[in-house]
């Protein structure tokens, strides 16, 4: 069953890496004999130890199976019927999850343009005036992404900010952090220093974009909102049978900083590529690279010739935006070697 | 990681079984390289080919995370806005989906009594009374489950009558097949006999349960169902992004029958089971074992004794009626041992 | 446009009848002037005064549109995402509105099998047994119909045992009052001895089958519960712009006891109508007659000859069971010559 | 209880005017016996023949209770589950419904801004990048507002070219026409000229602000979508058991033209303040008038000084901008004098 591809190295998306071997190992030694299903057994239990461990011993972690779940369970812990929840424009919960918040979870995205995926305190702040208003959706929750869907990374200042913000208003913070992994690996923080010690109330942390096969986590930060949790992902199809499995790539992220690793890897591969760029003519980044995406404009032919040999996406195609990601397993030579085929498609 | 239970081997459920480790094989071997997210890889498009030589041409398969996924995604293709779901009382949708039923597809589920989880055509025909009025919900959707809960199994006539009796009405014939392949080598037929032979619509075919760590299907055998699939997968959180991992799974167990391997082998340690039954006093048999779950009823003093060594459940506790499932890899010393136990506890 | 009917007096439902001209002259006078819409008007603060008088001083009124969307916005206010109601099988909101619970609250009724529309305090307790299981939508409202829709009353002492084991259990208590005065009128109390007093949470108030054009209200008792309505009455399309209109209504009900006036006369109707049927032959009363409903068993030769006369509906054909309304304007000779002819029917 | 206004004629919604004479008549005329409830009665029989008149033979009317609830109903057979609703940014679906849309049918709001509040066919052609990508929400309906939320009005031309973008797309045109009648009167047409003639799917016709106590129409011009109305209608909350209540009101606006007679007035009150003011220093028109709503820039100090007197709201207060809005009851003696207010309010 092995399947040879006549691409190199994509660059589309850290979705399209394989499983870390250190995580194919995890889940084969979790394949040990009888477990209670549901998350009852030892692996799970492991898992939610370090989660205390990680993130502090408020913080409660529920495994979920992909990051549109994480992000749709964590939000309707907060969310009533009339509710809604302000948003970048740019948000993944906006943009591409299929309208899963608008039909899950029935409420409505009060969306915010930004020039770099970024909230500001001023985008909650001047999205209150309906509050009170029965005619008018109540916001409810902020909801930002960390690593942002631009690839740009958020400081613990900038989201202690958002938080009290938020808190101000009686509203909860919300992270979506499906690549939170490459944002402390950014900043060189832990992980609680950008989610537990600044504020945030409910966020996801994502492995499978960071080397696992499929494994992000929920982790709520206030007992209240984390008895229901174990309801709302069962009822959300987010609950799997055979846990161990998840908790056990999971586990294996947060041990021995495999998550920083793999991050900061990624990371570093995608600064290489932009670092290569800037000397290319007629190759401009359109936001600073903070993390493993660089989003670049190319005229259209380079676009061209380089997609009949690599795998990327236009970002807006209108405005000659691609988006290159690295991923963990993405080499120094895969970079460079991308690097000339970007020189050459723009006749550098 | 290695964590020693101090159980036996579980009969609580079949979710406490690992991974078959040709599954496990599958996994590490789709572990090549990179390759393109949320379906459109090689060993995705295997399966899908699978799907096809399984159930035949028409049939179209979608790969999702666990069996309530399964069974919310094939349902939602079926129901609109004011539909009603005709399913027995003991239907896992009604029972143990945590109410996704009602608040992921906003329908209303008409549960009918049965002696043995298996609707009859005279349960569809006598639920049809508030058909046109618009002060009730519209019933729309059969859906039964092979294996039922209760263990027991539809035979293909019955289903076929099913089928008629549900299209005569105008209404889609809908399996939750969490455990079609035991259903199948109970029978002694292939899959498609049970399917899309005696025209079921959508169904379900349930992975997890046989071996796999998490991966089932949902099977679509009318194209214009079909077409909207992918967004309602996408939506219901049930896309996996690194899919080639979950489709390796099914295409493992679609080839050279593990499915009928596994499932074949964990029915006939239920029947051993059921069989060793037969000469215990206080011990009786609450179903015909058609598959690979025994309901037995014993005196509750008994049930105590052996849950201090074995992990099971009361399916109901006033009837003391207790569930007990073997597995892919439960063994005929292990069945014996428990027939042993079983034989102490109620002091045989 | 005067439409004159071929039919005499409609046994059918209490829909059929008119409005009372107190009502209508209160709609008449309130059309005076301008004022504030959506409820800011003088009418309602009127009619939110009433409700004090009527239910206490911690009752808050909302005035809504219809009997379902009372309902809808009164349970709405108590239950969550995974939530359950535990209601009778012959309860409107499991019955007859079109899974308007399920599709618009997205949750799952519990349906109790009763011999007389009426919850016992063991209803409740009995289907506890999925409390804290992820796997099951959570118990959180009892719901029971004051009138039931089959005619049956409860005294203020059942309500008082529902509502203890249904606190007992940290679930609410709701009842669907679409009948509420005729409950009353029959127990001879007033209506705060069968709702405020015995511990009920949320209900509903009817105002339309007892005279109104179109008016309803939700009642709640406690002011965290009230203070959602607003948003979930405005989001459920229950919010009238000429609130006014619907205000005048109710407090026209709410003053010198038209409610009881209206109520009375509609029972003593019914009364009336059983009086008559004792001693005629082959028909049967099913339910005691407490409100302004008659539940028959009579041949269905003879309801065929009295619906070639008459409006009114089988309940249960296969039973030969129907049912007769009387109304606030039926008169006694209505009554007589309906008796006549069922006489006439029967052959008596 | 008849209470009296400090206040002079309110100028801040046509819907703090009362019921026009004619319609309160009409009411007072269908309480003449009994009628069978929920539609099956002659006033609403005739109310259906009014709109195959009205709209033509194509046309099916369902009557409803209120604005959001004839949106909510009317947009609801036109969507599934994964969809999206194309609509300008002010549109009332957007804005002021609650989140209704996004509760209620589940799907996400593509908005889309305007200087006008009116929609171009480019809106609708430049947000079909996701179509087929399962990632986003699908876009199957273009819902605009006739007239706009905004006082603008779209010509039968404007509409015929949307409605041909729309249906080139495969998407269905929506007007929300809780002022079509204003509409109509403005563009000197009758009603089927800018529905039934330029393509529109299914619209809504508003009685409320044009003089009823509480009657709007959902009108659905394809028999496949009319066949699904009631079941929504009653699932949605928006059936009156009364119905020949709420049908006689319809029936009395379409009625020698009684819409236009109302609509027309109440617009040409507007004009008559817009051409008052245009001599008033301060006082600028931020929109054309073309109905019955005129919207104003004006020194803070002057709205402070007005609303003392008059009641009307800000429709931004950052930008100064307020609305007034006329009404079939205004009179040109009340303009005459808000315009004598408003110019000593300036100082003029």
């Amino acid at each position: 069953m092995l399947i040879d591809s006549p691409f190199p190295k994509s660059f589309a998306s850290d979705n399209h890496a394989g499983v870390h071997p250190t995580i194919l190992e995890a889940i084969a030694a979790a394949n040990h004999g009888d477990a209670p299903a549901y998350g009852g057994d030892d692996w799970t239990a492991l898992f939610e130890e370090r989660v205390h461990a990680e993130f502090g011993p408020a913080a409660q972690g529920f495994a979920v199976l992909n990051g549109a779940g994480a992000n749709m369970v964590g939000l309707a812990l907060m969310l009533g019927r009339y509710d809604a929840i302000i948003c970048a424009s740019s948000a993944h919960i906006a943009t591409h999850e299929a309208g899963a918040a608008e039909r899950l979870l029935g409420v409505k995205l009060i969306t915010v343009p930004t020039t770099d995926g970024k909230l500001l305190p001023r985008d909650i702040t001047s999205r209150l005036g309906g509050v009170g208003n029965p005619h008018e959706s109540q916001p409810t929750v902020v909801s930002i992404s960390q690593v942002t869907e631009l690839g740009t990374v958020y400081t613990p200042e900038e989201i202690a900010a958002l938080s009290e913000a938020a808190h101000d208003a009686g509203l909860f913070l919300h992270v979506d952090g499906a690549r939170l992994a490459n944002a402390a690996a950014h900043l060189g923080t832990d992980l609680r220093s950008i989610t537990t010690d600044v504020g945030v109330d409910v966020f996801s942390f994502g492995g499978t974009k960071n080397g696992a096969l499929a494994a992000e986590a929920v982790i709520v930060l206030s007992p209240e909102l984390a008895s229901g949790t174990p309801f709302l992902r069962r009822q959300s199809l987010q609950l799997a049978s055979k846990m161990r499995y998840i908790s056990a790539q999971l586990t294996a992220l947060l041990t021995d900083e495999l998550w920083r690793q793999n991050a900061g890897h990624a990371n570093a591969m995608s600064t290489r590529l932009a670092d290569g760029l800037r000397d290319v003519p007629d190759v401009g980044l359109a936001f600073p690279v903070q993390s493993n995406a660089v989003f670049a404009t190319l005229p259209a032919p380079a676009v061209s010739v380089l997609q009949q040999r690599y795998r990327f996406h236009y970002w807006d195609e209108e405005a000659n935006l691609v988006r290159w990601m690295t991923a963990f397993d993405t080499t120094p030579d895969q970079v460079d070697e991308f690097l000339d085929d970007i020189r050459k498609a723009v006749g550098a």
